[in-house]
């Protein structure tokens, strides 16, 4: 059995369900709260050590890292294939899931950060519960992390950097989608599959100098195939559970349904 | 025909050097000198954009990325496998490859630049030379990163905390390789071989911590399998070419030899 444990708006689920909605695939659906931080419980952190969804359970094998996961389910079910047949198309494919996670992803959790409020709403905290939240989290990468942004701040230069950064991703795309439907030729692949949903987040955050697609027509064109196929859609029709219930949950996973 | 640029003691190209031996395939060896910063070099920034060893070039196309370099060598010659069938204990590898490349390469980088001495020698520069070589890092990430260095130096804590993050690495390692011969099973796989010659690093830059096999008995024994496997001794086989006249070259591809 597959069963995928995830949250409705988080950009790395929807990377994964795009996946399991393209191959078709059954699967049990195990929402895991962001909001609540269940996914900093140790139940969960034992599942997933980094505490980030998602994780998938297949029979018992647990399988994290979403660009990972993509690849698992195509070894697995290599019917309605996702990645190209031609080896140097597969290194390139990996070699943009690689740049969209360790480049583009880091930027957008700077850009993230602020955008999100989040630095606003830590500063509310007494000075303990700021360290608690630090000490919460489940790697040392990620507490000094939490504990240099609550120091330093994130100032507008490093925002400025941090989108540079995304748009420099953006016209990589623009000049490989000029020549061709999707990253890696005729189909759409793991690749497209793995930068769809940042590229919604840039939408949905406004950051309108890398949505405006007059000045990436090529990026604009794929954006709207992607958003007009079938498994991107299933990957979006999650929502919000119960919201005005998701601050009285503590810990355990509270919403599963099953999806075809 | 099957071309690799690189430089004899480079982390990643020995690591392809390592694959490339398991296979037995023969390919041209083109020597990057490092120490001139022939990397650098307008002509090999057209091949390789992050301007890092190395980058196979099959046939005239141009693959980078030293850990995607591996799986293309396996998936265009699938004999000799280094990867593991079980899809599961391929999504274990990926993992495994990552994290070596995105946690422990990376703060390799912050001992290796204190070890290698390369702030004592930036500190000998004028401001003008030390700005010239920040303005010659071939991104701007690099760019950034090499400026705040120069800037804030690197501290005892910051490479305490660097050694610690090597460390969790290798416990990783030592809880996998406790039950088993190599990383993905039985037998040496894609994982091992990205991971080996930062060990063989940590010994050459003597990490005393990191290198007591005591500590870490199944690394230490796995350690001595893979120094015994005729892939790494080939692969460590390459020696600096003229150490004497590194110095006067500039900017061409100089020491070419065809290698088995």
């Amino acid at each position: 059995m597959l069963k995928l444990y995830h949250w409705w708006s988080s950009t790395c689920s929807r990377r994964v369900r795009i996946g399991l909605a393209a191959k078709e695939l059954e699967w049990e659906s195990v929402y895991v709260n962001l909001r609540t931080f269940e996914n900093l419980e140790p139940w969960y952190v034992k599942l997933n050590p980094n505490g980030v969804v998602p994780t998938l359970d297949h029979d018992g094998r647990i399988v994290i890292e979403s660009n990972f996961i993509l690849e698992y389910l195509d070894d697995v079910w290599p019917d309605v294939p996702l990645r190209p047949e031609d080896p140097y198309e597969r290194a390139r494919m990996r070699i943009w899931m690689d740049k969209f996670e360790h480049v583009l992803h880091r930027n957008v959790n700077v850009i993230s950060f602020i955008k999100q409020g989040r630095i606003e709403r830590y500063k509310k905290l007494s000075e303990k519960e700021r360290q608690a939240a630090i000490d919460r989290q489940p790697t040392e990468e990620k507490r000094a992390l939490l504990a240099r942004r609550l120091r330093d701040g994130i100032s507008e230069e490093d925002m400025a950097f941090a989108e540079e950064r995304l748009a420099e991703v953006l016209d990589e795309m623009e000049g490989t989608l000029k020549d061709r439907p999707w990253l890696n030729g005729e189909r759409m692949s793991l690749a497209d599959i793995s930068i769809a949903p940042f590229i919604e987040r840039f939408e949905a955050n406004r950051l309108s100098r890398l949505v405006d697609w007059n000045t990436r027509p090529a990026v604009g064109a794929w954006w709207a195939r992607m958003q007009a196929s079938p498994a991107y859609q299933t990957a979006y029709s999650f929502t919000d559970p119960t919201p005005e219930r998701a601050y009285q949950l503590s810990n355990r996973p509270s919403w599963n349904h099953r999806h075809r």
